[in-house]
């Protein structure tokens, strides 16, 4: 079909003027007069819309009066300049085609829902303002790392979903199976047998793809993963999910600092980008959602990231326990407050603590001469706290074998990660970047439910 | 750490030519005569290897003479052109320290490894020709597509990998749960109590994210998604795997022509793309691994892809019955024989068959005036057969809902998906391209185990 999108249109106006065009899209709104009326139509290519002018010289101007809120209709008319108007041009209709009308129990009408509301309709609420600016912006920023990625030629990695591995040892899984639950097959001394199920062991759903992307690190030095990761966490929060994306770079021969840099310069790209291809989104969000996000963002651009150890982070925190639900202590994980007021009161800008305490850091991170902390960064944001975690791994054979003893993981589970420091080892760090965070401290959005098109957490699996 | 990657040596050779430099790689072959020796280094980031002249002056030069295949070495040195070599430039050491020695019993010696072999140890073989090339161009092949899309400002959407529909009425599925397999809970009348489940039912891995996508295009008006797919199929054959990825665009305002012009843009775009990014790769592939790639490939771009409807196919086909395994009739599903026959015997240039009988499509496809076919459209190309397959939707409500009956899907599972033609319905189409599939084609691999990094398949999910 020959059809003008509405971006088109705004992009190249000067080339539309005075043309006849086709547009096909979604009425927002409608109001008509005895001879004639106004059609905002939105095709989902373009934040902004398109307003329509019809008359009753139509052939079918009672049907199109008749018109509800959602209907699609394709028109074809001439678009005009309207200096004087709100918008910039409207289309002169000379035809408006009903594609399909719009039912009059359609869920969205012309005012304001609820966030709440509109998650019990998430096939409908990429139709509102909010949802369009969301999920454009979230679709933006995805290819933004890509392209970070691929222009310094790191290989995007696709590591398994299904895995037969508990990577950190971490949390709760999804269990992957083909057997029937409702008659499940034992062994003869009554276990689950697993050599029925469909890849003959337990398998559940990865939490994350860092060790399968070492190995590939390992072979082109500079990697990437972009994919979906689980938790089975039974946490009710705005903040987590239960299927959720994740980036994780890869880097051999790069230590923290040149992980640090990767993780300033990512950040700093995608935000650029997306401030240039989505500025109708980000000044909605600004004034909408998070009046300080725009202020926000450009101090990001405009500063060096600032760096702080773990122990100096901890003597400054400790200044100001008062302050804490959690009281701060050396060897303590850092909450969310704490990690807040270092970036927004004491350093007012992003934050890389690096350093941490062994305990509370993975097996996998490199050791310290002081062999108490171990080579790990974080990095702080003002609104949201920790948004990338990484570390230099630890790439001596004997140490990594001797932690992972340590905590009681077992060596033989874990005998291709351990053949990376066997065949060829060499420094190398990578860090992982919760996806849907990144979405929400971009665009200001509280909710982790309102950043990912079907959410899935505990007890809510629709659609 | 300061090094110079082999791939910006190859790009920016003259820049760099009587410069000293640093660079960090793994050693592919070493040989030492009495006073200096020889190393061939690959750091991963480009096809090509770089090779390094040590000397005994070097205090370290015992060590450097005992390397194994496979360490991994930091060289400072100079860039000196060799114009009578096979190589075109080397580097002359002054320093090779070594990061990581390769034990003796590195798995990857010099010489040739059956593929079956590599698949036994899948974090080592990205390590050798064949998948550097395979999975730096497997990497490309995802960014070109996400390049295709959002260039025409297609929204990427994240459909959800966990899903309580079972998409299609299609095959079987993997469960996803929390229950204790060991111990699984029952409701009073004996069933499992998926109340007690993470997500309080029944839950599995997604087939399709098409159903979730159109929803999207409904709004957004053109979508793709990217992410991967599961079948628990137990078919064990070069084409199959349990997990892989699939790419599905839906355009909304959009017929079948739309449909096929995006797929045969897509494909071109593609094939254009890794050509240019990857030529060593490319003539890898064509010299080791399918001597026909280029001129196929070239093939495609140069041509205007075919159309036949299924019914003038089958007229073809059926003069030449004699030579089918499977004997062709009108109604019947085509085989992969009968695909291959038609692309490369009768076209032999990529071809669009469409207007499929609607028995052997699926239940959302739009039906055709003759109540007998569906606007469905696959795409055969040479060597392969189906690499695409997509249709224009059902848009009217009476019509699919009428399908839904007639297969025993129960509408009250599809609400979404009706809404979607109460509220604004429009024409609208949209394909699947299976992305392994799509690597395999345009590597000539023959084994869809040898384009995913980490691949499931019945029993095997090592990793």
């Amino acid at each position: 079909m020959n059809l003008t999108t509405v971006r088109e249109i705004y992009k190249n106006r000067e080339q539309y003027l005075s043309q006849e065009i086709s547009v096909g899209g979604w009425v927002r709104s409608i109001r008509d007069s005895k001879a004639f009326g106004f059609i905002v139509v939105s095709d989902g290519s373009y934040f902004e819309t398109l307003q329509i002018v019809y008359h009753d010289t139509m052939p079918n101007f009672d049907e199109i009066c008749k018109l509800n809120v959602g209907a699609a209709i394709i028109v074809k008319g001439t678009l005009v300049a309207t200096p004087e108007a709100k918008q910039p041009f409207e289309i002169q209709a000379t035809e408006v085609t009903v594609e399909g009308p719009s039912a009059s129990d359609y869920p969205l009408q012309k005012k304001r829902h609820s966030f709440e509301y509109l998650r019990t309709i998430s096939h409908l609420r990429p139709r509102t303002n909010t949802f369009q600016a969301v999920f454009r912006v979230r679709s933006l920023i995805a290819y933004a790392i890509h392209q970070y990625f691929q222009e310094r030629d790191f290989v995007y990695v696709h590591t398994p979903l299904i895995t037969a591995s508990d990577c950190e040892g971490a949390g709760e899984m999804f269990q992957v199976t083909t057997l029937d639950l409702d008659n499940i097959p034992k062994t003869e001394d009554g276990a689950v047998d697993f050599s029925q199920d469909f890849f003959n062991k337990p398998t559940s759903l990865t939490v994350s793809g860092q060790l399968n992307g070492e190995t590939y690190a390992m072979a082109f030095r500079n990697i990437y993963t972009f994919g979906p990761t689980f938790r089975a966490e039974n946490s009710n929060t705005t903040r987590h999910a239960a299927e959720f994306w994740m980036i994780e770079p890869e880097m051999a021969f790069a230590d923290l600092d040149d992980n640090m840099a990767l993780a300033e310069g990512m950040l700093k790209y995608v935000i650029r980008y997306v401030l240039e291809h989505a500025p109708e989104e980000m000044n909605f969000f600004n004034q909408f959602v998070d009046k300080g996000l725009l202020e926000r963002l450009n101090g990001v651009l405009n500063s060096e990231f600032g760096h702080v150890t773990y122990t100096e982070a901890i003597k400054i925190l400790e200044e100001h326990n008062d302050a804490f639900e959690y009281k701060v202590f050396w060897g303590c994980d850092l909450q969310t407050e704490h990690e807040r007021y270092l970036t927004e009161e004491v350093y007012k800008k992003p934050l890389f603590v690096t350093d941490y305490p062994k305990e509370i850091k993975a097996f996998y991170m490199k050791l310290n001469d002081d062999n108490k902390t171990v080579a790990a960064m974080d990095c702080l944001v003002p609104g949201i706290g920790e948004i990338i975690g990484g570390s230099q791994r630890e790439d001596n054979y004997d140490k990594l074998l001797s932690r992972m003893e340590e905590l009681g993981l077992k060596p033989e589970d874990y005998e291709f990660y351990l053949d990376l420091r066997k065949y060829g080892s060499t420094r190398h760090s990578g860090f992982g970047l919760g996806f849907e965070r990144c979405v929400m401290y971009l665009t200001g959005m509280g909710n982790i439910r309102d950043v990912i098109p079907f959410p899935r957490t505990v007890n809510n699996c629709d659609l």
